[in-house]
């Protein structure tokens, strides 16, 4: 090959280039949820020939919104994004920021998902403040071992288009590697080598449990906040006095349900009601089911 | 009795009751201070024929009632409430609830007076920021040697009425043992072992000396706030230039003048000022009583 | 002399003095910067025969004056102050607080600048908030050794007007050992030993520096904050892509423009960014000029 022919010296490389008329084309689509509060789920294009940075990030993209789509329940509204990378994220921002603005609850830009490293790491958001930036702390405490990392805009992709001091969108970022590079970045090595399928499904399942956990975080409010209101007549209250492991079930869940009560005070949200409880806010989802079901709450 | 002469065997207990119309009968009265600002002590009457839970807290409540009625001034205006456990604080927070989120600087429910352990306990208001609650944190630090437990909505009395989402009234909750609860807890083995009288004075004394550390506790204004006032022509600097005991009282006694005047913006309650300082509150009583004379600062 | 002729005993000493109707005389003068902000570098006279106190602080405010004029650039307004100590500084607040609390950015009451001890201490300002407080912390972890306590009204000198509550300006202080005190303090002794030319000319250079700091700490507001403006265009992103020196330079200032352009939306200081990039503020100097110049960001 030619390369291989040139005798030793410096060469001038000359790169021809030339601008056309065109288009941006970027892709778009929604999954409706009972609230219009998005969580947007955002990849993008910029050599998709190589692996891992950087075809897996829309591969899992594309798994994700197929468990999404399937979900019994989604109380948010899921926003799925590609493009460009950098200009793409440009554009959906000049099309729909003011949109995200207003309805915006957390986002995450998905790349680097086939890699070697075990765990999930996620860039958080610049102002760190979002439900789904509390949430991941949170889930440290409670088995999940993903690892939490600082916004920064040295280095990264569209989440430092998101997060410009003009949007302050709290979109995260989620990668295995990213943030330290491996030798085959940006090179034609990086291949199937980088991002096998198992790693890949793996990735899909570990966002989902995230994800799943980010729809019971949110902030409710006690629509009978003055005094406590009656549990017993609305089938809340425990019907065994005596100890038992039901009684213990109902008991836990009556703590739930008090603390949900007290606390949604439309400043709280879930995962401080859970740190309170030091419990999991996955673990409250009966509770929380339950009072949305008896209208004691309403997510704000 | 019937109950020793029963078979072993499992029975079945059959409850009969039924709905009669009557009131809901509630207790309250006021002690007025200088402020229309309240303290709001409230006890109540679930089952008094139990001594430690419950008779105690309706006994120090009027102790107290007895004591605060003889100070020579009260800056404070004093509410006290008797009421049936829960129920009535739902009576009173409908009566007066405006009145309180308006007026109240801190509450306190009682019971519990009489137990074992020699320190009170008080359970914290929810948001914890109430006067009483700094106050509660910063005796401690002052040769105060009573118990801080946080507030929760899990156990408790009709504090969690005053402190539910829609009132939130910064109501604490005092007691000997109520959050560890005692063996003749709800038995009729709740007699006078577990309510000495001498214990019951003590508890009143204890909880006028806080209350009376309280009436020091406010958000004062510095009337003439531009600048240092002239002291001199006041009588508030110190006349004496050489080292003496009595030197060293006024030096201290101007020292206390010098933070009240300068940290007292409308913001700085006189905890701060004397956390500040690193001396007690209840120390700085005479610096505000004779800036108070000089209308050099006014209570908010 | 008469007084070495006394016998001994007890004496009554007779101050005869006087009202007269006379005039009070503070001076001040402007060295005007691009922004109407003002830092304020205050000194006064209260008995300026003694050196150390007080002569100094009029010969370092008179040497500050001369170096600040000589600047090429000023982006803060300098207002140098000089009166009668306590009545001076009521006196300018009287004729100027409203325009201070209006525009000073930070202030500096000034003197014991030739002692012994070979450091500037800084006592800050009431509230401590101001960016001379900010920085002057910050400097510590970059080398300026300088020593910081906290502010208190019991003793010092005009900063206890400037920080009366009504007027809250955040005047600080600096000497090096006004808080501690020598022993020729107040009496005839505070000669020309306390206060050395070599030391006044350290102290102005000391507080040069530190004011030179002060001009690169500001709020600047990225003038276009949605996305990341195109850098290349403007001559600001690197244009050597292999390893060198001079390309290391080049990757540190633009490092310094992304968190600069990403984190002035008008909350961020200059502080706050350095403390993000772990840098010193003095660092960034460059890039907040070029940032500047290209008006991308512009000072608030």
């Amino acid at each position: 090959d030619t390369r291989e022919q040139l005798q030793p010296g410096t060469y001038r490389t000359v790169i021809k280039s030339k601008f056309i008329d065109g288009n941006l084309e970027i892709a778009q689509t929604v999954l409706d949820g009972e609230s219009k509060k998005e969580i947007l789920l955002s990849s993008y294009l910029c050599h998709p020939s190589m692996a891992n940075n950087e075809l897996s990030g829309p591969l899992v993209l594309l798994g994700l919104y197929h468990r999404i789509k399937t979900w019994t329940r989604r109380r948010y509204t899921y926003r799925f994004a590609m493009h460009p990378e950098t200009i793409g994220s440009l554009g959906l921002l000049y099309l729909k920021g003011d949109h995200l603005k207003e309805n915006l609850v957390s986002g995450l830009v998905i790349n680097c998902m086939g890699g070697k490293p075990n765990e999930l790491v996620f860039k958080h958001s610049r102002n760190d403040d979002s439900l789904l930036d509390k949430l991941l702390y949170h889930l440290n405490n409670h088995g999940y071992n993903h690892e939490n990392i600082k916004f920064s805009p040295l280095s990264g992709s569209d989440e430092r288009q998101y997060n410009s001091p003009g949007f302050q969108l709290p979109v995260c970022c989620v990668s295995r590697c990213f943030h330290v590079g491996y030798d085959e970045y940006h090179t034609s090595l990086d291949d199937k080598e980088n991002m096998g399928i198992k790693t890949l499904l793996d990735s899909i399942d570990k966002l989902e449990k995230v994800l799943i956990a980010l729809e019971q975080t949110a902030t409710f409010e006690n629509k009978f906040p003055y005094g406590e209101p009656n549990l017993g007549k609305r089938g809340l209250y425990p019907t065994l006095s005596f100890y038992s492991k039901e009684r213990v079930n109902q008991l836990e869940e009556l703590n739930h349900i008090k603390m949900l009560l007290n606390y949604s005070d439309g400043k709280c949200d879930t995962v401080d009601i859970a740190n309170l409880l030091k419990c999991s806010v996955v673990d409250m989802e009966t509770a929380i089911h339950k009072l949305e079901n008896q209208s004691l709450i309403k997510m704000l």
